[in-house]
């Protein structure tokens, strides 16, 4: 068997078993309330025939795509557990999705109430196919998760009215279809997907405003060298590559998409591993042009990336990408939502000043005009454990490290952690196979000294992956041991936005100094950290439980705190930055 | 008698004859060609009723203004000396305007072709009278160069037509009415310019994506304390502010206009003058968000604040306007022409990377999709010496220093320099009354050390103003001598874009380094400098007559040569740098 998704897993306490019980008890209901309040379901009505004028802020095409990755990210939750008041607010939104879809299998509220019913007539900005899309992957999540194929019966009548000789100014189509065609078996909709990859690149759309690079149409998807544009348009493009590449054994496409990967985390990622650092057209920028104060690092483009990483770590099994996966997450992903669950960022600066220009708060916001983010945040927290271990005919591959029973066919593995706070991980094996096999853990790169402690022993153990061979018995334990001190990062040099400041790390988490946790009377732009002096950890309950806060010595003696960038901009306006000038 | 320009100049050779001339000859022939073929004259041909499509790009509503600009700066011309090729295209120009307004007086060719014939529908975004104050100030100038009122009688019958409670959202046609009031007399165009002043500032224009603070509808515009929004818009509202208040005697809004300004200049101000941070609504940033690689700059925004500075200056006699006025003139509207004069920059990074993202080539163009900057320039250069000088009761005030004869009724002086290469300058008394008169020279605030020789002997003169009161004779002879050795600037600690980095200048000039001018087989991202070793200027005839280039010490005993930031990007692509690192 090839490399398979450890799907049973029960998230047993702690850091993620709380953010991921918050989203369902928090945001994905505060979600529901708010595709109402927006208009969005409105517009579903209204395609169905209700009488009304439609509501779309700035004449946006794509709010059923928020609709689709709502229902998504329900899926996986009741797939997860029952809950009678998210099965019956979905009951609702299916049956006004299928009331919605015409007789012919069209389906785009946009298009039919307001753009004369006319499909595909801008490809370019539409994103008629960006919706289906993502309507595909709420099917998907159905089918998988609860076996109810109400919405993949609208998908595919939906599919079927697509032309194949398309393409879309924002992809995200071609990976869904290729996991329909996995569920369906149809050869088709993974030769669909393969042929829109071909038709892009080839100036396909029309040129308009950001040129044709800001929709990775100026050169084919499988020569281009570095990413391009608009940045969750290039990172769900790639993902749709890396699933073609998989299911054709085409080496040369994956090759293609790796390259550019390595560029982009070369030369084009935060710190934090958030991308895209230009407002104007949402894209990435030049090499190491990485401002943190203008940073856009939009939520989605991290949660593209993570989507992007895991393909790649799938294909591949390199422990660099679950690497990157962690740090997208703590730092990159997890900052786009607060605390509480109904507050989101969709740009996430690594600086926020003091004094700022008129307009706009800066403030976490409950919903946005275009609120692409808040429902992918939702779906990427219900599937977030699908992302802690694979497992194959060889064993089982822990690549993410939370409190989580982990089942496959033929085992139950235990594993439990004060993670990301204490770097401890404990594996116990509950249900185990007679026969010998291989359990892998991830060993971060961030680590500078790890050990493994099992039935053979304490070993040390290189940062990569790690492996053990042996007939494990019910009872064995394992555990990996990562240190994690606090530690300070100096920026390459070629980043000219934060030449002259450094940064304070601690295990997977990028920490951030607020406004908040300055000295008394101090402005955080008047600060200078002495990174000669120690870096002290210090609990900060005040903020979230088990939270590891960080005491940085600045100059002239005083301390300022710093806590993990996930949690910024949870106790109202002010400054903050993450680069600190030394 | 209070402070009047004095128009009568002439000048007689060296740097801004050179530019002026090549304005005239090049750059305003070229925009004739341009303005034909971006369809500018198309569309007012249809608005006069030809047949066709109305052609602009992406839907601009505006682009009347270009013609209006250009018309501008050909009537300055045509004042300066006769030109039979620049009168007959403007003649041709002028009847189309006059054949496109329409009865009632109203003229704009967007609304006229495009949208239904139905003006002011849409205050906000279409420029109505945006175009219709570049129309006024077209025709003054051919009212005050040439006696010519063909424009003038076109706006008067289009301004009667303008309701008197709307504002555009972009400002305009304030300081147009005020100049218009000037000619007419008539004190209904200045209670028109005042009204719109007061209305703005209470959300008087709906909301929209970037907020109300984009086109500083946010506060009134006699409270916001600081800049905000859309550069350009904040800069010619605040041009009819001092307008407004000069005429009315309104201390409290040239207050707050200053204030404005003075916050402007010490938080958002690059050090080129360039101003406005943000690419994506083309606005102001926080306090000191100043990134080099980003920097928007604007070169209408500088235009625009050459235009704010001096009628401060006008308003004030202040020093600190005339230095704004050079600094930018020199730093922030020169950069965006080509030294060929037909190629533009419409925004002016202080960086340019080696390596970039793709799309865009980051190299001039002859024209722009939205060409605002060039016929800006234009009409910039061909008034260009009217900043050089002013007189009252008292005697003659020299703001700008260039080879020039100034009239006034009854002196005539003759200024002569090798500015900005060399600091003296020598002013010649060729006539003069018999009573004694003030002879002000203004001292630029980045001399050091300036000495004044007259009739008088020579004195050590500090920053500011200068003036030698007297009886003075034909054939007296003051010399102003302004040291300008190279020198090195460090950043204010507070903008963080440039941290750890210098700025090489020298007299008004603020300089570069291309990757031409870079050592053998280096980056320009390779290079640090030594600030320690000595800047050495050095003659560049390979890039213009006269021009002084720096050699600049860089780290490892090597050398990059520095040219003056306006003449970048005159050699093709490749890295620039103003600030390097240290």
């Amino acid at each position: 068997m090839s490399v398979a998704v450890v799907h049973r897993v029960e998230l047993t306490g702690g850091f993620w078993a709380d953010r991921v019980r918050i989203n369902r008890e928090h945001t994905i209901p505060h979600g529901f309330e708010q595709l109402g309040k927006a208009g969005n379901l409105h517009n579903l009505r209204l395609a169905a025939g209700a009488e009304g004028e439609y509501r779309s802020p700035d004449a946006l095409p794509f709010l059923d795509s928020d609709v689709y990755k709502w229902l998504e990210a329900v899926g996986w939750e009741l797939g997860r557990a029952p809950e009678p008041g998210l099965a019956s607010a979905a009951d609702e939104v299916i049956a006004l999705v299928a009331a919605a879809q015409r007789p012919d299998g069209y389906l785009n509220s946009y298009v039919q109430v307001v753009g004369g019913g006319v499909p595909y007539r801008d490809l370019s900005w539409g994103h008629e196919l960006y919706c289906l899309g993502h309507l595909i992957q709420a099917a998907v999540a159905w089918h998988r998760a609860l076996g109810d194929d109400r919405l993949l019966t609208i998908a595919l009548r939906a599919v079927a009215h697509v032309p194949d000789d398309i393409i879309d100014g924002h992809p995200n189509i071609e990976m869904a279809l290729v996991d329909l065609g996995r569920i369906t078996g149809e050869r088709r909709h993974l030769t669909m997907a393969a042929r829109m990859l071909e038709l892009r690149g080839h100036g396909t759309l029309p040129a308009a405003r950001f040129g044709a690079a800001y929709w990775q149409d100026h050169e084919p998807v499988r020569e281009a060298s570095s990413v391009a544009g608009h940045a969750v348009r290039q990172l769900y493009l790639d993902c749709g590559a890396v699933d073609v590449a998989v299911e054709l054994g085409d080496d040369r496409l994956l090759a293609a998409v790796r390259r550019r990967w390595d560029d982009m985390m070369r030369t084009r990622a935060y710190l934090t591993g958030g991308l895209g650092s230009r407002h104007r057209d949402e894209a990435f920028g030049d090499p190491y042009e990485l401002p943190p104060d203008r940073a856009y690092a939009e939520t989605c483009a991290a949660i593209a990336n993570v989507m992007l990483a895991r393909r790649l770590s799938l294909a591949t099994g390199e422990a660099g990408y679950a690497d990157a996966i962690e740090r997208t997450m703590f730092n990159g992903v997890l900052p786009g939502i607060a605390l509480n669950g109904t507050e989101f960022f969709y740009t996430n600066p690594l600086q926020r000043r003091t004094h700022r220009a008129p307009g706009g708060t800066g403030q976490r916001q409950p919903w946005y005009r275009c609120a692409c983010c808040p429902p992918n945040l939702m779906r990427m927290l219900s599937t977030w454990e699908q992302h802690l271990a694979t497992y194959d005919d060889s064993g089982i591959q822990l690549h993410q490290y939370a409190s989580a029973d982990l089942r496959t066919p033929a085992t139950l593995l235990r594993m439990r952690t004060g993670y990301p706070w204490d770097g401890r991980i404990t594996v116990h094996v509950a249900e185990t196979p007679a026969q010998s096999w291989t359990l892998s853990l991830r060993v971060p790169r961030w680590s500078r000294s790890a050990t493994l402690t099992g039935p053979d022993g304490t070993h040390t153990v290189d940062a990569g992956v790690v492996k053990r061979h042996r007939r494990w018995q019910p009872g064995d334990v394992v555990e990996l041991s990562l240190d994690q001190p606090a530690r300070i990062t100096e920026p390459d040099p070629r980043i000219d936005a934060v030449r002259g400041c450094v940064a304070v790390q601690r295990g997977p988490l990028v920490y951030c100094i607020e406004a908040a946790d300055a000295p008394p009377r101090t402005e955080i732009e008047e600060l200078t950290c002495d990174p000669r002096r120690e870096l002290t950890p210090v609990p900060r309950p005040d903020i979230a439980e088990a939270m590891v806060g960080i005491d940085v010595p600045m100059t002239g003696g005083r301390t300022a705190g710093a806590i993990p960038y996930f949690a910024w901009a949870n106790r109202g306006p002010g400054g903050m930055r993450v680069w600190i000038p030394a």
